[in-house]
């Protein structure tokens, strides 16, 4: 994540892991939702705030969450089910299910159907906000198999040359697992910028980057732009920002997920057809069907010591490879407590007293007790 | 393909497509191939060709893959084999042989699995230059299904913030059909630009543009640059060229293909490990194991038609999608012939003396007099 999205040391409140996963199980209660998918989803959230990935954690999604469920936007007890399956495959209608709760649902079916039949591919429509694909891509490396995941949502990316949004941010995870290096995670949107990035940046009061977004005709911005004064009504660029530096290469990856996950669930894009969704994708490939997992992992390990250990441009101090930052991160998270914006507390203290829940910063005297 | 690229119309000889096939069938058979991988070869370049993608065509490649089969560094007649499969994965040792011509073979497999299984998935090591990989997905859309595939080279391309090459351009292609309108095809390499892009502008003279190379301490050149300016040992950069927009992405997706192409096949990357090849990747997703073939079908009109209408920026006359413009090209080229720079005549006249064999233009002749 860039520096950029750091919350700054003097608006910072930490709180631990325990703490927040008991405030967030206890708000996805008041959903309605059982105590087992409350406490899976505050799982995806609170792992995603450990990573330090701030766009897709509590920060950012939770309240999205609580207010699309208390306008029955999402369904708390959806009831999903397979409408089309084979050995190796599964198409699920959601019934507008949460995705961080039902992504794992999905993922784990894709995984049972990797240990028979080689490969495990499951697409789901009707679904809503999926979280940090990268969360269920995990589940599957910590299988020994390599994850993938996808989701297409609500249009805010423009086409190369279009001045109409047409496709959404459709991110691409996957994950595979390595013997003692920390294991290769990458988890991006198919945009220059996740959309919830841009808000992000808004919220740190820091400035959008060249290559972000268009300008109201749809040409995209090449310069350094504050937030203020971007149109509200920008729309995202592809990964590549121009034709010449391959905005096209964003825009086919995007409609890839958008064929993955949307048309191969039978559907059409949200921005075709609202009633149908989000739709999402998920894979597992059985590294035990291809290869030896000790091979797979050594080489692995091997590979990514490789990355990390290239030689780096003047100025930088190393070079990473994706997943390997959030794994230091979480390491020190788990330690040290979550930094939450002072804005993002003030949230909890509103959101708990409405619900008549015991507020986040008492739990998290509770947890420092009983630590 | 960027206008940048196009043949001069002065330095242009259009050749049928009958004359090219025969020509370049002729020769892979004097490399000692059998007449049904010649044929097959001829096939994968020619239909390049006819798509306007020179890059990967006859141009660019062939004289590569003549000079590879001379020094012994294809083998022209492979004893590939599976060396491990379940119900829908195979992985298979490519025993040397070029890309081009083990590309369908191994695709067919998939294609088979996933008629059984719903997916089918192969992975192949030992492999040499798999030519455009969207020809292979073409295969599997051919059959009704979405075809995948990738491939991982040596390394030419720079991770983020590092000053070695450590993965090829790695390209991703994905193919799916439609009813009535041209297929979605995208092919294009996780790096920035194509390596073999960056030869054809030095051949026809156009300059680089920003973000395609590093200079020689590994940073990106973000100015228009003329290639001859460039250091011959100049590095790729991967899409997104610098971190601010979005080159971790590129990054992290030529590690996806490293994952699905190299570590599944059981092997390291070629820049660890030059023994084991170029590694491919081959997916083949039944659309009937997931929905509808109509139904799917009819979406995917529905959308492609959607994003082709989508209204463009000022100045652009309209929007594309990926396989759009390749298939426009390829109904023009069929009717006119295709255009090849002379310099590339030239060559056949070469190769095709020094092999005993008609030449080009005598071949052109009788094709005329033949149609």
């Amino acid at each position: 994540m860039l520096d950029r999205f750091k919350v700054p040391p003097a608006d910072q409140i930490r709180v631990s892991e325990a703490a927040l996963r008991r405030a967030v199980t206890a708000i996805f209660e008041q959903m309605h939702l059982t105590p087992e998918d409350a406490a899976l989803g505050a799982d995806v959230l609170v792992t995603t705030d450990l990573r330090g990935v701030e766009s897709h954690g509590v920060s950012n999604m939770l309240r999205s969450y609580v207010q699309s469920y208390q306008r029955d936007a999402i369904n708390p007890r959806p009831q999903w089910r397979i409408v089309r399956e084979s050995p190796s495959t599964a198409t699920i209608d959601g019934d507008g299910g949460l995705g961080i709760i039902l992504g794992p649902k999905a993922m784990h079916i894709a995984i049972d159907k990797a240990r028979t039949a080689g490969v495990g591919i499951v697409t789901m429509f009707n679904g809503r906000h999926l979280g940090a694909a990268g969360y269920h891509a995990m589940l599957a490396a910590q299988a020994d198999m390599v994850g993938m995941c996808m989701t297409a949502t609500q249009p805010s990316v423009v086409p190369t040359f279009g001045a109409e949004a047409r496709f959404g941010t459709n991110p691409i995870a996957i994950a595979a697992p390595a013997k003692t290096q920390p294991p290769f995670l990458f988890d991006a949107a198919t945009s220059s910028i996740a959309a919830n990035k841009v808000q992000l940046a808004a919220r740190v009061g820091s400035n959008l980057l060249p290559g972000w977004v268009t300008d109201k005709e749809g040409n995209p911005i090449m310069t350094e732009t504050p937030p203020a004064a971007v149109r509200s009504d920008y729309l995202l660029l592809p990964l590549g920002a121009t034709r010449e530096l391959g905005s096209h290469k964003g825009y086919g990856l995007a409609l890839m997920v958008e064929t993955l996950a949307t048309l191969l669930s039978g559907t059409l894009p949200f921005g075709l057809d609202r009633s149908t969704g989000y739709k999402h994708f998920f894979a597992a490939y059985n590294i035990a069907a291809f290869t030896d997992v000790d091979v797979f992992k050594a080489n692995m390990d091997e590979t990514l010591t490789w990355f990390r250990e290239t030689r780096p441009v003047p100025g930088q101090e190393r070079v990473l490879y994706p997943g390997l930052l959030e794994y230091e991160e979480s390491e020190e998270r788990r330690a040290h407590g979550i930094p939450l914006h002072a804005e993002v507390i003030q949230w909890f203290g509103h959101i708990t007293q409405e619900l008549g829940l015991p507020n986040l910063v008492t739990l998290e005297q509770s947890a420092d007790t009983r630590g």
